[in-house]
């Protein structure tokens, strides 16, 4: 474990807001009119130090002593309770909440790359506030004014804490089948029963108290998804000046692979028929109320999965400059001293890969940060609509890209350390392991990808596939005139140009009424879209790096370099995964059980 | 954990042996006249059910309880002390060997599927044999025969057990420097003192002795490769009729994250000065002789990689028929059941994917074994000399292409199981903990792909290339005789087209004096190579199940799909990752480290 792997590079955070994106652009708006580099660098440098000198060092403890079951509580590592509190007092919880609530108005796009340092540092501390925030929002945004005053207050200021108590045992993704039942008492509350699983957080010795937002059947609901609500449970509810129990037991302890200072629970609700849940928005409306937040929570699992892969990359390339074996091609003399393994050029193609991956995905959570901050907050309403299209259209991108090529980001980490790599003395293994889960919860890769294709890019008659676009072309122009080589600008005009006919085409089949043609090959077309995506993040970043001063500054050459690796390896693939997704490959479509 | 996991299917075995690769032919030689589709169904049947009985269910203890280091000595799970003995009693370790030293002369394609039941029971279990086996191989082939009859039988016999100790602390995979000392004794054997790492095995309490085949440098060698010498070192010596210690410490255990029935050590030789190894083979041929067992060994782990492949896609299949969860594409009414995940396409896909490396892989390491069975008993001299070119070709890719890809179909079984898969009472986190060792051990993906373009594909000329095109035109032919559809067969060919011609650039280069230009893309070209030859056993797959009566059967129309799928699906990448070889797209080569 090196102690000065710096989670994520300060200077990449600031070449992202500053030379890339233009974070600062956004005080123009009035929600952020008080802010300006320097109240985003003081956020970011104190979440950073947060995330360096306690969180970090938290990290092994907390993998190593994972949450423990006894007396019917869950006892978490110690360190989160001590934790816990100055990650709210650091105001991760509500930071880009208004300033009536307790926010401090921050954009979302400089949150985002502060809750980065904290999850490359310890991705399950990361969750408890991931939740709280989650949890807080939809009460923000559906709540009735008491139940924000009771709740949402609590766990913005990090008080309590908070969890999505969606998934049942018996249908996993499938909301449509959630059973748990609330029944309507004359008091305008609600009696909650039924079973809940893999809620992260479910219980712990760390706050007073947790909030679970829970989806649950009004009795004569009508089945499936429109007949779902949102209900607040907290796991001791007020009554009076008290805290009561409230009927929400722990029924078994999942043990994860990964995220272990994080517990995860399957609950169960109402056992003694005291269970008492309020109605968070409109009776049978809870999925699209949930869906309403899913944008940022989705892209939280995003930045989970950048960081991820960012802390591991660190380490993998001060290894590689550390370690000396063997020698360079064509030395045989075996009285030369060995070399650091970096110079041997398959390693650092590893290390290469894994850059591209994580600067490119890093730059896509940001870029994606930032039109959240326009969606809510801008005040130009074709701008405002314009930003929340495509927000809608790389959220899944933006959750699904760090988590699949995050993880392989991740192996390669650990084969650069090679035997010491397979260790548990070393840290690569470990965050695989915590990187995996980002491919599964907050809806998995399948789940992204149907989305993504099904729903997103056929949004408006393809509106924001129009944008997008656009935007790639303009970023496209101005790499040109920046100096950006040109074959790898008209190669990502050449896979963008692709990625739009392919999907003209496949939305065509839709509309033609085959829709499982349509989606035969999502998982695919999800692939191909992430490639073109993450090319226009390298090309922005190039075109920002050649603009820079001294341009031989090795830190901008180094973005140069990525963005040729990324743009010559992997933008050549969108061609042929274009032709697999139009040539009608159904083998997977067609096989039976049987046959497999 | 499904208790009629089936490991391996058999009718995969039989398929495989008797339908594609015509194991019976190989009894036209005399080594294996005894021999016929009676006494290797015989054999694996033996094997299959002690890895289904035995093996498996011992599988999650000994991964939960990994090996103590206590007082000195190392101790494993109790199920390996009961369970070794039975695994020499079905001649794991010896099977292959000649009658005369205690073997059953059974083929080697028929021992590979075999130890595949075992190493997909129990992979660290599977070790043990690998590494006696490995050990006595070295002796049988190079040792004197008073030091086979010390040390050879009792390991093929399973009373003792063998490591293979190569690799030092300081050195990792560099072999040239080696710096562990040999100093000659009057009596002619050497005292050893120095260091080893990683050794598997190194230390347990299964067997009363442990032979550890040792690379160690004698006084006055040459540095370098050609300074190394082979010694047996046995954890205790031979004096008169008793063992005694032999001066071996444990210097620490490695916690390994998979194969953890199976300790893996640092071993520290002769600190009291008395630590008695014997030289075996000629003086300073060390490395040579190592190497000449090379191809047994690694393709010992592209076994291990597809049974780990293999036993995790069983489960997941069985899971994806068992679990319901949403509906079809569709199918909006929530009143219907919820459906099996199989019916969901893109889980088939996972599903067939799995299959398509699996199955691919399987055939690949039967094949490879049957060529080292060539190799070794063929009676035509160029028969022989043709197998033995082949076998060194295809080793690398028989050893990496089940670890990388089955790595990724280990990948996909995990995400079927969604949050299930994420959690330790599900075990398809355990797997693919197992699997990620074999991109390492035995030289890493980066040292195959440098051994396959740098010195396999262009020995003799390209000899070894000239026959694999020959090979794979006839499997093609024969498939379009038995009527294999043409895209099929035309893709295969043409990627074959495109592999040669690429080599044959690359290899131009490479003579051009421009060895590190040639060797630049050396793991894309091992990439490209996989996906070539793993196609050529789908096509093989494909005519064999069309040749089949009835044609309509559910097994054979799942090979057909399987080798549908690859080639639609892999073989088009073909051309891309080619463009790629010859660009000479050069970031990571002029990458330096500070730019990363």
């Amino acid at each position: 474990m090196a102690p000065d792997n710096p989670l994520l590079r300060d200077r990449d955070v600031a070449f992202l807001l500053y030379e890339v994106l233009d974070a600062p652009g956004l005080t123009r708006l009035p929600y952020f009119a008080d802010h300006g580099r320097e109240t985003f660098d003081l956020f970011l440098g104190n979440v950073a130090r947060f995330a360096r000198e306690l969180a970090y060092p938290a990290y092994r403890p907390m993998d190593e002593s994972p949450p423990r079951f006894e007396g019917g509580r869950v006892h978490v590592h110690p360190r989160v309770k001590e934790l816990y509190p100055r990650l709210s007092a650091l105001g991760l919880q509500n930071a880009t909440r208004p300033y009536a609530i307790g926010g401090q108005q921050l954009p979302y796009c400089v949150h985002a790359l502060a809750s980065a340092y904290v999850a490359a540092a310890n991705a399950a501390l990361g969750g408890y506030v991931l939740l709280a925030a989650g949890a807080g929002r939809l009460l923000e945004t559906f709540g009735s004014d008491e139940l924000k005053e009771r709740y949402m207050r609590p766990l913005y200021e990090g008080r309590w804490a908070g969890t999505m108590a969606l998934t049942e045992p018996h249908a996993g993704s499938s909301l449509a089948d959630v059973r748990t039942r609330a029944t309507p008492m004359p008091d305008g509350s609600y009696r909650i029963s039924g079973a809940k699983i893999f809620i992260s957080g479910g219980d712990q010795d760390v706050t007073e108290n947790i909030v679970h937002m829970t989806l649950a059947r009004i009795d004569g609901a009508p089945a499936g998804i429109k007949g779902v609500s949102l209900f607040v449970v907290p796991k001791r509810r007020i009554e009076g000046n008290e805290l009561v129990d409230n009927d929400i037991t722990v029924a078994g302890v999942i043990h994860k692979i990964g995220w272990r200072g994080l517990p995860s629970l399957a609950l169960s609700y109402g056992d003694r028929g005291d269970c008492h849940g309020w109605l968070v928005g409109e009776p049978n409306r809870g999925i699209p109320h949930m869906f309403q937040m899913m944008n940022e929570a989705r892209l939280g699992i995003g930045v989970a999965g950048v960081a991820t892969a960012s802390v591991a990359y660190h380490e993998a390339l001060a290894y590689a400059c550390s370690r000396p074996q063997g020698r360079p091609l064509g030395q045989k003399d075996p009285a030369t001293p060995q070399v650091p393994i970096v110079e041997h050029a398959d390693v650092r193609r590893m290390l290469l890969r894994q850059k591209a991956i994580v600067e490119g995905a890093l730059c896509l959570v940001a870029r994606t940060a930032l039109l959240a901050d326009l969606a809510e907050h801008e005040i130009d309403a074709a701008a405002k609509e314009r930003a929340r299209l495509l927000l809608d259209l790389l959220t899944p991108v933006a959750k699904t890209f760090p988590a699949e090529r995050g993880f392989e980001a991740n192996v390669l980490a650990l084969q650069i350390h090679g035997g010491y790599g397979y260790s548990s003395e070393y840290l690569p293994e470990a965050w695989l392991r915590d990187q995996k889960l980002n491919s599964i919860h907050e809806g998995t890769t399948g789940i992204q990808s149907l989305d993504l294709l099904g729903r997103k890019v056929v949004a408006g008659g393809g509106a924001a596939l129009r944008m997008l676009g656009e935007e790639v072309r303009a970023s496209a122009e101005r790499a040109r005139r920046r100096g950006v080589p040109a074959d790898l600008v008209d190669a990502v005009l050449g896979a963008l140009a692709t990625c739009e006919s392919l999907t003209m085409h496949l939305a065509g089949k839709g509309l033609g009424g085959d829709v499982e043609g349509m989606l035969l090959h999502s998982a695919d077309y999800l692939e191909l879209f992430s490639i073109v995506v993450v090319a226009w993040q390298h090309l922005d970043m190039a075109a920002a790096a050649l603009g820079a001063d001294p341009p031989t500054d090795a830190f901008h050459a180094g973005k140069r370099l990525a963005a040729a690796y990324w743009i010559r390896t992997e933008v050549p693939r969108v061609a042929s995964i274009a032709e697999l997704c139009r040539s009608g490959e159904d083998s997977y479509a067609r096989i039976r059980p049987e046959e497999l």
